[in-house]
């Protein structure tokens, strides 16, 4: 049902919330007559911060990650290992490994993966800029991260073609059955692919 | 766990999204990754619809109801009943009822109800102004419409000695078993009143 709302300012506010991800009709009535509670300076701050970072966000030269600043903090730390690059998709995957604290190298965002059928092609991510930065030397190991789908199967194929000339390890990270999880409740895919993949027993 | 962000302006921008009222810290990474990956223009688009609502929007000032001119359009229908005025919590509630398509008369919205616990007093919602109507006459009804709740009770019965010297009707909403509701399941209370409450059977 379309909601008529008595003023029209409002309606349009609403309307505008609904556009956010996750945000329905309902969900979006509710955060309107929140901010609509709050103190004028409240929402102006709010407002302000979202606007600012849309407009002053920049992209780190090298790793193509989100800072303020021309190289992100990553890259700019002289006491991370520059000559192991872990290649991901997005500013999510880069803080994703990072909150594992089991990797302390650089970083090289895509900004997507090869995707047909979304019409990105390799041109459309930042693939030329990593076999730039390998060409460049100094790097040791590539690690590419991507999520265990067709589009970062694909993507991982293409970069692996890219970098095949260079003299570097190229690695993907392991994949099988999550920490934690139980074998009957594993896809068979996965399980398959984790027995093929089977590792050596340490005794740890 | 303090997510570090590699630029401050996304920090501070997710920081404000954790702000909205059901919105976590995962949500607000989400919707900040969002707005970064939209238009600039759309982004201005959406804080302005806030800030406008925030600043522009008036209150009506017959009803309290939210609106974009001095009078809402609800209290400017010249069709509806303005001998009736149903007294409701808030602008939400304007909105709950406008739903039902059952009531064709004014609203009061109060802004509150009498909350000793959150130090909300009498005077600091619109009780005095919906005496004020009633004293400047034409109105023949004042229909409750408050939660059944213990601060709804309250305010129900502050505004009924308020009003109880006024030649006027004053009634409240039924409270009883929700329709669709069985009856095992619901709450004493609510059984309890809707006992002593039965309404003769109208076989329709």
């Amino acid at each position: 049902m379309n909601q008529q709302y008595p003023s029209q300012l409002f309606g349009k506010a609403v309307s505008e919330l609904t556009g956010l991800p996750g945000v329905g009709q309902k969900t979006a009535l509710r955060l309107a007559l929140f901010l609509l509670r709050q103190d004028k300076e409240k929402v102006e701050r709010f407002t302000n911060a979202i606007n600012t970072m849309r407009h002053d966000i920049k992209y780190c030269r090298v790793c193509h990650n989100i800072c303020d600043t021309d190289i992100c903090p990553i890259c700019a730390n002289p006491h991370r290992d520059a000559t192991t690059v872990c290649v991901v998709e997005n500013v999510q995957d880069v803080m994703a490994v990072e909150n594992t604290q089991q990797f302390n190298g650089l970083y090289h965002v895509l900004g997507g993966v090869i995707s047909p059928m979304d019409g990105i092609g390799p041109n459309d991510i930042e693939i030329d800029s990593l076999v730039k930065r390998v060409e460049d030397g100094g790097i040791n190991e590539v690690i590419l991260a991507l999520s265990s789908t067709m589009e970062g199967d694909t993507t991982n194929f293409y970069i692996y073609r890219k970098l095949a000339k260079y003299d570097i390890r190229l690695s993907v990270i392991a994949r099988g059955i999550s920490v934690g999880d139980e074998l009957e409740y594993t896809d068979e895919v996965t399980l398959g692919r984790s027995i093929i993949n089977r590792m050596p027993f340490e005794g740890k």
